[in-house]
């Protein structure tokens, strides 16, 4: 197609695997490149007609890309590739560190405004698409109140803090929703929940030779911040195991708003997600949103902006009357 | 307050005395008018602040109202309406002949863009919520199927259609989905469902007095496009038993979106509601959206708009970092 929408990568890790996945699936858009901190030619896409190119080389393709998805991590990738690619490209990211979000989009902002680029930051389900359901639940049902729950789903951030525990070798942890609450919010009780009363941790350890399992088990239950105000079960498993039954990256969760519009008039709505995997469904969002920071980009709507800025139409390759047509 | 959002209504029925109990749950907005074609004495709305007026008086009250609310039907109320008060002021309105609804656009578009209004038409539930989920769950899954069901709830047209049989003399009728099939969406089996295999009617009718019973069922059950291609239950109840157990207007439905991101990678996208009043929470979103098109005519984007062109932080009372901050 000669109007498609020119994507370029930067990362090529999960995100940027499932942002390939995804352009495959969306055929207004086409992917020509990966930037990599890599040797170029270590990085195999399995795409001979995708250039796999230093990341150094970035500033002479900006004529080439007409949105540039960051798929580096939250922690310090993005607090200086989002700035920093913001004046040279329009981008989109995933950055999920919620407390520094504000800091980050006024810092992204401050690049891509002066530079009439389009830059959508954070990207993906959450933030993301449960953040759209939480601010659609209060404004719909505006006395009331929101409970996101997670899982059942693998959580990176918690199996890397296993991973990191003296003596062991490999581990995944799950964030699992706890039926119970779902259930009390579902039947609009309202429930004030406790950390512990909404979701389970469920650890799966692969533990170093000779390594003191007891221990283990108390280091991981006790971490303050990750397990301690959790219930937590551990699990030690061989290296095999590990592998056959949890190399998968499932995810999911629900959002539920619930309120009331006058007394005794209850109103329940849920937003919820099953999905088999986690990146894949990250980056088939993101996929969406770069084409409509194109087109908002097109219509001179420059500077950062979230998921919330962003009327739902320009999501679609359909044209407004096919929308109004087709899907309202 | 004194920036609050200044509301009118045309037409004070169920719609009508929803928008004014949903205002009553958002301080930024004030309803101070009710436009009727009834004598204005003879409607009460139970609210000494608000004044009861006749239609014919709405010109002289441009420059009173913010956001005109159109609670009339789509049958016949909302073509003349749509496009005459447009004219005036900006406008909501919840017509919901989805098939009607593009000459709908235009004939609104046509009045409210020349004379620099925000129109935002089709809003509630479905069309409305459902529409956008219907758009989020194809865009985020492009390969894949949608499904809409609807309630268990009330519907008023099948209602209508039941009360037009001869020898009835008043009843009702839910629209139930078929719990099968929705479990099957739900497992990602993407099926083909005929009409019949989605949901099930269920209709409680009055009798008049000596009418023959086997032919009401008989009517009902064969009568084309509203029962004919269901299975369809008919119970004869009396005139108490309907008015206590039948008068109040639950409804709910689902939106759910299943498809795959690669080979045997699924995903489940589920949007629920579950309504105590199908009345109040379609004024509740009216209202969300009234909130808009104030905001949106301000920063001048004139015309007529559907939820698919509203970006999300436009209904919401909080400021755009408010939102970052608090809800992404």
């Amino acid at each position: 197609m000669g109007n498609q929408i020119r994507l370029g990568i930067v990362g090529y890790g999960n995100i940027g695997r499932g942002v390939q996945a995804a352009v495959k699936k969306n055929s207004d858009v086409a992917l020509s490149y990966v930037f990599t901190r890599r040797a170029p030619e270590s990085v195999n896409v399995n795409d001979a007609s995708i250039k796999v190119l230093s990341i150094d080389e970035i500033e002479n393709y900006t004529n080439e890309i007409d949105v540039l998805i960051l798929c580096g991590g939250s922690a310090t990738d993005l607090p200086e590739q989002g700035p920093a690619y913001a004046k040279l490209f329009n981008t989109i990211d995933s950055f999920d560190t919620h407390a520094r979000i504000p800091e980050y989009f006024e810092s992204v902002d401050a690049s891509a405004k002066p530079n009439n680029k389009t830059s959508i930051i954070s990207v993906g389900w959450d933030p993301g698409l449960f953040s759209l359901n939480r601010l659609m639940g209060e404004v719909v049902v505006p006395d009331g109140a929101t409970y996101t729950f997670w899982g059942k789903g693998l959580s990176q951030g918690h199996s890397d803090a296993i991973r990191r525990v003296q003596g062991v070798k490999a581990g995944v942890q799950y964030t699992i929703p706890i039926e119970e609450a779902v259930q009390r919010v579902r039947n609009a009780e309202n429930p004030e929940l406790s950390t512990r009363e909404k979701h389970l941790r469920e650890c799966w350890v692969v533990a170093e030779e000779g390594a003191d399992l007891a221990e283990i088990e108390t280091a991981i239950k006790t971490m303050p911040n990750y397990f301690a105000d959790y219930d937590t079960t551990v699990n030690f498993i061989s290296e095999e195991e590990l592998k056959a039954n949890h190399s998968t990256m499932p995810h999911g969760g629900f959002v539920i708003r619930s309120g009331q519009s006058s007394d005794n008039t209850n109103h329940v709505v849920e937003y919820s997600i099953k999905l088999d995997s986690n990146p894949e469904f990250t980056s088939s969002v993101i996929v969406a949103y770069a084409r409509a920071a194109y087109r908002m980009n097109q219509e001179g709507l420059y500077g950062a902006k979230t998921v919330f800025d962003v009327a739902p139409g320009y999501l679609s390759p359909k044209s407004a009357a096919e929308l109004r047509k087709e899907l309202l």
